[in-house]
């Protein structure tokens, strides 16, 4: 299948796009048990056939040697016994959620006698675009089955052998379940026109979920005529203010900054009060530097520390994804909204206070996807909400925003029941 | 304004379009209250500015006229004394419902001693395309308002002097309220370039209303790149089951065709339970005859009642907006749902049943917006579903769907308490 020439791309893409149609429109009405025998089942084939996945990703892990891949994605590739346990954990976690289709959002009567219900409803179906992890194909499966939606996976061509030995384990437990098998698809081959194909695939996918970095989210973006879930960029901002108490700030700033640093929700800019920038302020600072940090100051956080380096205009906004932070010294909430309002990217922001007003104020005025208080930005993640796992984290304002369970991949309709009502 | 040259038109709308994104980032956190204010002060505006508003009208009908517009047209172009205190009432419904913004859609703790809650937010800047109804200025800016989002109205050139009239008046509303101008603009030109414009300022606005024709919501979708809440076609249909009441199925199946045949929730196919083709079905098709319907029947329908002319392919999945409407008999539900989710446009669809398993059937096997049980498909309208009002109805799965009213106007945010929580 490797060997499909360019030109045959749109019908072979084509042909997954309506085969999945078809199987979103069975698996919009699957019976919850069936899901979840589904999920359990691809969990436990994942266990059973550990050892061909492990062969698969030794296969893919030569192939990233020979390429010269970075040692930083060799390991995002890499698969252990752990890691392919966590994938089962992970689906057996989504095994466990609640089943979101048919679940009922509100319900409400009218005078007209109309008694109105608001349910929700499977999307259809999903495309995925990943890099490197396997593990995405795991996860993307198990979300949209879950949530009855049909996927079409793209993984990365480095992962090309460990994705299809997960995905055949995806297919065991559909089979296991009764439902039907193109209910997750896989793109079978390393040709690129197959994305492009898939941005454009209007008529066969309602929502594509890019996950990797911001080179594949910016191109997906740019590029696709099919609605996205996605977020490009996670600079996550710290305001510790005057109200805010030292223990818990101090524990709060360096677990944002260095709990890991390669994650969306790491924080990358540190704002202080200035009421406080001597002493807190200090502080904060100084356990940065001496947990390994870099801070990049503006003049008035230099001063607090001779080991800040001088912030340029380019430190503001910059999504560092390392042992780096942009360190600014401002007056109060006000200018720390500002300066987030200005350079920040909707996704997660933290307010460390103790005065309830500053974080009315905070949580009002900005309108990242998430906003914390006196909580570390680390906690941006679909299992740390209680969705048991997510798809992706998004930070546009239509329908899904935040950490993307199965819930969120999800859309409603309206079920009203009359007693022969008629409209006057 | 009327005489902007074409090129100035982008330079125009971009101004526009940075004075509605500073007035969203205020009236996002505006006060329930002034919002309040602002829409009764309008109401009032309205009333008292009616002699200024119907003449401006009646410039309006003197140039449709000149022009040629056709008798619905003008119709809908047509403000009357009644007209002008409809709007005002329902600026006043709109006033009077629950405040959308900052209300709270979900809460939950976490083992991580997190508490999380899931509020709503306005969406930001929505855009308002339509055509010659000049109440649609007072609706959609009123509804922008309620749910704290800037607005930019587009209206058909033929109703511009009404537009502008009604748009005095709601700006009168938002001074009143110490709300910014800007919160509601309305483009001042008749020039097509800025629609064009518009659909593609993704920097300026995050949302596409268009309410019109199907030439207008067409091309809208066609050619947006922002996002679009909308409806091309309203296929609605009605299935009566071998279970109908009589009395209920005779009723409200006439009531979805003839309430009114030119709105989208209008029943445009009606199909028949072959079990009760020769009783109930010739009664229904009796019905819409002497109502004065022309019933455009498959050759079963036919043999029920010889007025009934022969459909042809083109009558499935037809739009009427008119006095006719398809109908063919099918072989139960299972044939009825294959009947819409071949032919519907996931509209608003009504099954005519006093039994459970059926009607679960349909509810569940179809994805229109809207389904009904023993109800009109007339219902198919916000005020109906207890909004107060729409902007229009949306039948994609994105966000939006069904009536959108203040609240479908909205995203969310999520706000995280802790308590110098910190992620293991």
């Amino acid at each position: 299948m490797d060997k499909v020439v360019s030109e045959d791309i749109a019908a072979m893409m084509a042909e997954i796009g309506k085969r999945a149609r078809a199987a979103a429109a069975e698996l919009a009405f699957a019976p919850a048990e069936a899901k979840r025998t589904a999920l359990e089942a691809a969990a436990d084939a994942i266990l059973a056939r550990a050892d061909e996945i492990l062969a698969a990703n030794a296969e893919d892990m030569a192939f990233g040697r020979d390429k010269g891949l970075s040692k930083a994605m060799l390991d995002r590739l890499l698969l252990t016994p752990d890691r392919v346990r966590a994938m089962a954990d992970g689906l057996r976690s989504v095994a466990d959620q609640a089943d979101p289709v048919g679940a009922m959002i509100a319900e409400w009567g009218m005078p007209s006698g109309l008694h109105i219900r608001r349910v929700r409803t499977s999307l259809g179906v999903v495309g995925v675009i990943y890099e490197s992890r396997p593990n995405v194909t795991a996860d993307a499966g198990g979300l949209c089955l879950k949530s009855g939606n049909a996927a079409i996976l793209r993984g990365g061509s480095e992962s090309f052998h460990s994705s299809g030995a997960i995905h055949a384990c995806l297919q065991d437990g559909l089979r296991a379940a009764g439902l039907p098998e193109y209910a997750v698809q896989r793109v079978p081959t390393r040709d690129r026109a197959a994305v492009a194909e898939m941005l454009r695939m209007t008529r066969y996918i309602d929502v594509i979920v890019p996950r990797g970095g911001k080179g594949l989210v910016g191109l997906v973006q740019a590029e696709a005529r099919v609605p996205v879930f996605a977020h490009l960029e996670g600079i996550c901002h710290v305001y510790a203010d005057k109200a805010a108490d030292p223990a818990k700030a101090r524990a709060v700033t360096l677990n944002a900054k260095t709990r890991r640093t390669g994650i969306c929700g790491a924080a990358e800019c540190l704002l202080i009060d200035r009421a406080i920038a001597p002493t807190l302020g200090a502080d904060l600072v100084r356990d940065l530097l001496e947990a390994g940090v870099t801070v990049h100051g503006c003049p008035e956080t230099q001063a607090l520390d001779s080991r800040v380096t001088q912030a340029t205009d380019d430190d503001w906004g910059k999504e560092y994804l390392d042992m780096d932070i942009a360190a600014r010294v401002v007056d109060g909430v006000e200018e720390a909204v500002e300066h987030i309002r200005r350079f920040g990217s909707q996704h997660t922001e933290a307010v460390l206070t103790e005065d309830n007003g500053v974080a009315d104020y905070f949580f009002a005025r900005l309108d990242s996807a998430i906003l914390l208080r006196n909580a570390s930005t680390q906690f941006a993640d679909g299992g740390e909400f209680g969705m048991g796992a997510e798809i992706g984290i998004a930070t546009g304002k239509m329908y899904a925003r935040g950490p993307v369970g199965a819930e969120q991949l999800t859309s409603f309709k309206y079920l009203v029941d009359g007693n022969g009502t008629v409209r006057p």
